[in-house]
């Protein structure tokens, strides 16, 4: 059996990277998103080990401590860490793994899995961005010009990414990610590994 | 205006490359195939200019010697080449350019266009192999197995591919070369050339 392909997705808040992942899932057998864990506060309507595994700080120290994250960065305030054991078990078993991370984990990440495939989702305008901020409709213009600049204090780190998604048209920006997905399946060591039974017929004497 | 991305695509005879490259051809924009010159005789149905440039040894080696080719090679005693002039003329007008050559002419262009992305196209099985060489219904069998003999031999190449894709299913492997090059159109250097402005606008402080 191969063995799956890490997909790292980065992009600012409000560039639509959760539902842009959440309707690849859909869409693509063989793929699944990493739970984070994380010291924030549940927003309205997440669930635990659904969207977060939500933690306290003590509890998250620990682990971090005993090296139990793959990579681990604080925002807003928050931690947020991705379990090694669960990304190498998963990879293992030949599925493909989504992190949804930042350009801080993102970085840690391509130190530890050099063929880790990067992407970074980025929206089409900056007035765009501030309108979907905006949307969520639970925070203040002070908050909103906040996220706005944290977004593009996260944008700057897009030159790291191998690959850049512009989220304009949903169905657009979900079809590029499904091909990159789709591509990176049909490089030559995996499919080797794949149809090796296949290779060795057409080509042996 | 970003450049073109040369796509290298062989295949042993009988996978359905050629078919495979009309339709992609028809699916997407913006890219092209060269077509080859030639000193083989057209086969019925084939147009000069479409198909091949038809021409004759003496011409054909007066180019080779003037360095008009990217890359030549002789299959089944027959000259195959590249026009260099036409492939840069087309990729600096920022259209992609599929080259349908085999592993020899495979070969020569990765030593001069290293960007070059190149993709192995095989058939799903020796068995399914023998039969489409079989169907064109116009050789011997002794014809067919030493076409078979030879596909063995191009197909001895795939190793030095970027991408491989089995043509089991016609509509899937189209899909497949569809991913690939639109995955290729969203790496880094690409879409930093093709959205500087975008880009410039999200970063800026």
């Amino acid at each position: 059996m191969s063995s799956g392909t890490l997909f790292v997705i980065s992009a600012p808040s409000g560039a639509g990277k959760t539902s842009l992942v959440a309707a690849l899932l859909q869409q693509l057998g063989n793929i699944t998103v990493s739970v984070s864990h994380t010291t924030r506060v549940p927003r309205p309507g997440e669930v635990d080990g659904v969207d977060y595994h939500f933690t306290d700080s003590v509890t998250f120290n620990d682990s971090r401590r005993a090296g139990e994250f793959l990579e681990w960065a604080e925002v807003h305030g928050n931690f947020y860490g991705t379990s090694k054991r669960w990304v190498d078990d998963t990879l293992a078993g030949g599925c493909d793994v989504i992190l949804e991370i930042d350009y801080q984990g993102a970085e840690q990440i391509r130190q530890l899995y050099p063929a880790a495939v990067s992407i970074f989702i980025l929206p089409p305008s900056l007035a765009a961005l501030r309108q979907r901020l905006d949307q969520r409709g639970q925070d203040s213009v002070q908050v909103i010009e906040a996220r706005v600049a944290a977004a593009q204090d996260e944008m700057r780190h897009y030159g790291a990414a191998d690959y850049l998604v512009i989220n304009d048209q949903f169905e657009q920006a979900l079809a590029e990610l499904g091909a990159i997905v789709c591509a990176q399946r049909l490089a030559l060591p995996l499919q080797q590994q794949r149809h090796s039974a296949l290779l060795q017929e057409l080509t042996e004497l």
